[in-house]
């Protein structure tokens, strides 16, 4: 609520009248705010409130980190370089503290509710909301037993799910990036409006998207203490590993079963699909290879599990227990397997998901890859991954 | 998305072990942050990363306004008297720069996601996710002609909704306060499990509630230019009303229908409801009066238009069309007229609500009016509102 009443809301709104220039406030922006602008060749202006510090950095997390300029009203400002197109998160750093710019609505990201921006991206359209019948997102709430407590979920429903009554759907389940959560791929990625863009062109059938909080503790379990050990520490390898553990049993013994008995789905692997990004890839591997009496569709975005970090070389023959030995076995069982890296990617996730491609190629395993041109480790990739991942569900099995 | 890869998102979650005292991190905390906590008397502790910064000052909007301290690590810490129960907003002021504490989930209000803590309320379980049958919130994207652009609202369903297919549904639209959104009810005000409680205790009959986004501009108007133009200047009015028309033709041309034709509600004014807090309030008001063939249960939330501000005296006999000019007449035609406040809220909209309250009393218009005991224009009064309110609706019309 407001500490000075709405009507100085309403004024504050309306403070600045809009430049005659090129430059436009980002989509992102909250209601009427006129910074950031972005022109017509990507380039981002920035202009924040910091009468007294001595420093103002803006740091996009994949893209510049500018020094910030103070004018003469306490206002810091700065304009980036032509940036990629895409949703990218950024904060600020000022006198040595990371902040948001209030200007942009918050996206939970690194750990934490973070600045935004989105770049467009002249001519795609293909995640944008069009006049096309919309499918619906819905909040659930579930109790966890695993857990011992409630856990919140994000349901995207087809359109036509409440008048079609007697039809059952597919399901993907489709996980975020470590320090995103369940509401990443709606709110940075656009998947409900992928989604709406795919089906109503015919090119995915109509089907359920599942995005599940991507942190678990088992019930009792204690907060681990570790303070003291380093990163990479025999604790923390084994923190993790409980993190991944408690969240595939959660997702396996609780919220599978919850979202077959609550939705129309066809409760069967055949029509099972899950995927994630960059750590929501690892959770998949580990998941659907884990639990194949549970899947037939894997995706993995920028992310693959430890076989696809950098330089390794899995032995094809018995990492996840054994299941890419037999590659006839693998097809008859496995629908689709696909994976995808941005051709910008940092070089340890474009060599490790590069490697994993040679090595299913080596191992005889069939599969799909996906580069995306020019893109980061960031969202306009997993858009793009999306776009080419959704179509290919879900037609070999009998509809 | 994570800089530095996954596995330090996850360890810096690990990073502080709890401490053994009584301080416990809040609710409204990021998944692990240890900071700020809370103590049994209410006492809430803030520590937040600041190693350059000169000053550094913790800002709740209504609440204390406190100068942190720092310490050699580059933390800064400081700890508050104990607050008053329910949610507050706060953020911090660092070398004169308004940002958020990153501890904290964003929240929508003051025009920014700015920083939230709940302060339990012992003994308080209304509000709270229990454990009885649970409604759903659906997100949905309506095209608004008034607007030329699409609108995004929530809509929570009551329990069973998608099993008695055959039900028609009430419908209450619910409104937020000046700077927020239309995540306030449920993010802030936790009004999905409030409605799941109520209606699991038979208070309250199944009903929809619909969520709108409040601020609104027709097609094609221009951002207005207010540069120079003073707080309450002519322009900054005209500015105001032209926001506030263009909602009310979103809402009753658009809105109502849209819900009417995609949920099962019975679409007529007998089971048709609003209430709003603070300019949600006002809009309500506004609304109500303006379209009483379409509503016949009004709600004032610390708000109820300019007749509701400071010491005004409206003349009842004409204000609102004269709806208050014959109370037999305004019985028969509204169901409830609910207004409410906190007794602990800033003067000028305690003494306005009260003043409307008595305004009503001498003019014979049958009302309800509520006094939420030592709470200030905060959301802890609108939790506490929408309980009282909720149980009153749809009892007088043929269910």
């Amino acid at each position: 609520m407001k500490r000075v009443g709405m009507a100085f809301i309403l004024f504050a709104s309306f403070c600045c009248a809009q430049e005659p220039d090129s430059f436009q406030p980002a989509a992102t922006n909250v209601w009427e705010a006129q910074y950031p602008r972005i022109d017509s060749a990507g380039r981002a202006e920035f202009r924040v409130k910091a009468p007294d510090a001595t420093k103002v950095r803006l740091n996009f997390w994949s893209g510049p980190k500018l020094d910030m300029v103070k004018q003469p009203d306490g206002f810091w400002t700065v304009t980036t370089p032509p940036l990629v197109p895409g949703f990218h998160y950024y904060t600020l750093i000022i006198d040595g503290a990371e902040v948001t710019d209030l200007n942009s609505h918050a996206f939970f990201g690194g750990g934490k509710d973070a600045s935004g921006i989105e770049v467009p991206e002249p001519g795609t359209k293909f995640y944008s909301i069009q006049d096309v019948p919309h499918g619906q997102v819905r909040e659930i709430w579930y109790y966890s037993k695993v857990m011992g407590a409630w856990r919140h979920a994000l349901v995207y429903l087809p359109p036509n799910y409440d008048t079609q009554t007697s039809v059952r759907y597919p399901v993907l389940y489709l996980q975020h990036g470590g320090g995103e959560d369940e509401t990443g791929w709606t709110k940075q990625g656009n998947a409900n409006f992928i989604l709406d863009n795919l089906i109503a062109a015919g090119s995915s059938k109509p089907m359920l998207l599942v995005m599940a909080y991507g942190y678990a503790r088992r019930a009792g379990q204690p907060q681990p203490d570790l303070t003291g050990k380093p990163f990479g520490s025999p604790e923390m390898m084994r923190a993790m590993q409980d993190v991944a553990a408690a969240f595939e049993d959660d997702f396996t013994q609780v919220l599978i079963p919850y979202i077959d008995s609550n939705f129309r789905t066809l409760p069967d692997r055949d029509h099972r699909a899950m995927a994630g990004l960059s750590m929501g890839g690892f959770q998949t591997f580990q998941i659907t290879f884990n639990h194949l009496d549970l899947f037939s569709y894997i995706g993995g975005f920028s992310g693959a599990g430890p076989m696809a970090f950098g330089n390794q070389k899995p032995d094809m023959k018995t990492v996840y227990h054994g299941v890419f030995a037999d590659p006839a076995a693998f097809a008859k069982k496995v629908h689709l397997l696909w994976v995808g890296v941005g051709t910008d990617e940092p070089e340890r996730m474009r060599a490790g998901l590069q490697n994993l491609h040679k090595s299913l190629v080596e191992a005889n395993i069939q599969h799909a890859f996906y580069e995306s041109p020019g893109t980061s480790h960031e969202w306009q990739t997993w858009r793009r991954d999306l776009k080419d991942f959704a179509p290919r569900l879900f037609q070999e099995a009998a509809q």
